[in-house]
């Protein structure tokens, strides 16, 4: 029996309703299983811009620091978005966070479930069967460097040390010797300086996990094998820009956006969220499907070494999945709430 | 009658095989039209490389300066792919003919054929129909700032100037015109500020062009987008490391690389390139596909006001589909051969 203390901020847009499905699947597992989550709400995001004029509030902030995990809803608001040079927006929020609290890993699996192959975009003989894990660097990077105008133009600086190249490549590595034992380097070593870097590191990392195959493709070609031969890749490690771009892309193909969870992770600190944005259009509908949030607290148990618990919340959606107990993108004819699919999956829990 | 004077720099791998079939086509336009092409044939890439040291050597630009037009094959060779610090590589003859040439602008048509739909990864009803015209700056950006190595670090500077994104979206905007009237600007304004400065010219420049409706995506979403509907798309315009990334997305799912032809043009010079690089392993089989390099003489043809000479290539290449005369990518059962693609398009021309 364990006490874990975890900062909830459930954002945006859909990003309340999914975090209330996967607080009730919290719920279910500290019952069975008699651990105490202490949960502290607060505001991050356009929620907090407009309570407090700030997108991280110093009290949100503070919480964040004081928990043992941190689960993230979605952030953002169309308000925002076609205002470019608005001084302060959501995502200033989501930046200042993953860099204050040092979560310089962001970790993404993509499984191609086999009962969204019919969702998929992709042909389902390309798709079946894929499964990866995506190392995205998240405090590095042209996101963090030195940024400004000149009299005629701009800039933004793209900086990476070798250290924070070395701890990334270390999760990575360790984790490909728990899967296929397979690791994708994506850069753009041919263009890049901070590339070449990424790639002498990871050379020189690799002698350490001799059964792990590297294997490095530059982004353009990893954009293209991503969607020709989804199922080459095992685990992928890449910098933050690159990352962003190559995990949205994985996302998408394995059929829904609404199934995958994320964990970004620090020497101390880790937070949890489904990859799924605010997708304010959805919000208050119910029509919001709750299972990529309540993935991430699978990931997040995972994280408290409650590997049980955690593969208890796995079993229940797929069991969930099996029994088409799913949201409408999922399931045309009769789809069930936000709130049912929760339901269920705490039920089973 | 006319006379233009081609550099053609055959380059790499496959480059010579579908070269020398383009250049069939070429002379065949030549005898139906009575138009002179001079063709002045050079080095560059790893064959430069070995025979010169120097993937462009003084020679070739000289005569790339000369020339109306510039057709090339495709650059880069293993031997240098898993070097990344080897210090002269394959990729800087063609970059720094980008820059001396002042080829700002890379134009690439994705057409999805009915004849490939079978060939696409995605889905029909996703990919059927698509047709987009991508705009990616060339010269600027993070391929061509300041990079280098601190103590225990690298970086590489990102940097636009407002004329730089001026001159591009001017061009993008003219084609939009008399396309969909629909230009999609890919940016990461929400993180970057150089992609705040994108936006900012792209919306100061728009009303010029009132018949044409402005669209913004993330690079994150576009990715997305792009497999999940890329009939939405018309013109894209992006910077230049989004698109490396986003036009290598965008051609695949077109369902082959074969097909799809370049052009990068400048204030003054012009090149033709197909998309597909090298391909090593096909070198010498006779399995390359020339169509791509076949349809960027169309497009050549088109930039010297050569509409007809243009459209008739079109129609060789289409008439090629429709009656399966294919290498073996697109066909599998008794395929043609690289050069008997060729004769076959030069002989309707
Ligand atoms: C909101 C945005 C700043 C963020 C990013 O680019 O990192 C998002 O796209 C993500 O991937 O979490
Ligand atoms: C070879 C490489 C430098 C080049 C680029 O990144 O521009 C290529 O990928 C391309 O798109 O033409």
């Amino acid at each position: 029996v364990l006490t874990k203390r975890i900062a909830v901020l459930p954002g945006d847009g859909i990003g309340p309703e999914v975090c209330t499905e996967a607080i009730k699947v919290l719920e279910a597992v500290s019952e069975r299983f008699g651990h105490q989550f202490e949960l502290d709400v607060q505001l991050m995001g356009a929620c907090a811009i407009d309570a407090t004029g700030d997108p991280l509030p110093e009290s949100t902030l503070q919480a964040c620091f004081e928990a043992d995990a941190i689960l993230l809803g979605a952030i953002g608001d169309p308000k925002y978005d076609n205002n470019p040079a608005a001084k302060v927006r959501p995502e200033q929020g989501l930046l200042r966070l993953r860099k204050s609290l040092g979560l310089f890993a962001n970790i993404r699996p993509v499984t191609a479930y086999d009962v969204l192959l019919e969702h998929s975009p992709l042909k389902a003989d390309r798709i079946q069967g894929a499964d990866m894990l995506i190392y995205r660097e998240l405090t590095g990077g042209i996101y963090f460097g030195e940024k400004g105008r000149t009299a005629d133009g701009a800039y933004d600086h793209c900086t990476y040390t070798r250290e924070e190249i070395v701890r990334i490549a270390h999760l990575a590595f360790q984790s490909a010797t728990t899967r296929r034992n397979k690791l994708t380097l994506v850069d753009k070593a041919n263009v890049l300086e901070t590339s070449r870097l990424w790639r002498e590191v990871v050379q020189q990392i690799a002698p350490e996990y001799p059964s792990v195959a590297v294997d490095y493709l530059f982004v353009d070609n990893a954009a293209m094998q991503m969607i020709l031969n989804p199922k080459q890749f095992d685990v992928i490690l890449t910098e933050n820009m690159f990352g962003d771009i190559i995990s949205d892309e994985a996302s998408v193909i394995a059929g829904s956006l609404g199934l995958l969870p994320s964990a970004s992770v620090g020497e101390t600190a880790a937070m949890f969220e489904p990859i799924h944005g605010s997708y304010p259009q959805a919000k208050g509908k119910g029509i919001a499907n709750p299972i990529a949030t309540i993935l991430s607290v699978a990931m997040m148990l995972e994280h408290f070494g409650m590997q049980e618990e955690a593969d208890l919340v796995k079993e229940a959606v797929d069991y969930t999945l099996d029994k088409n107990v799913l949201t409408p993108e999922l399931r045309a004819d009769h789809p069930f709430t936000t709130e049912q699919v929760g339901a269920f999956i705490a039920n089973y829990v």
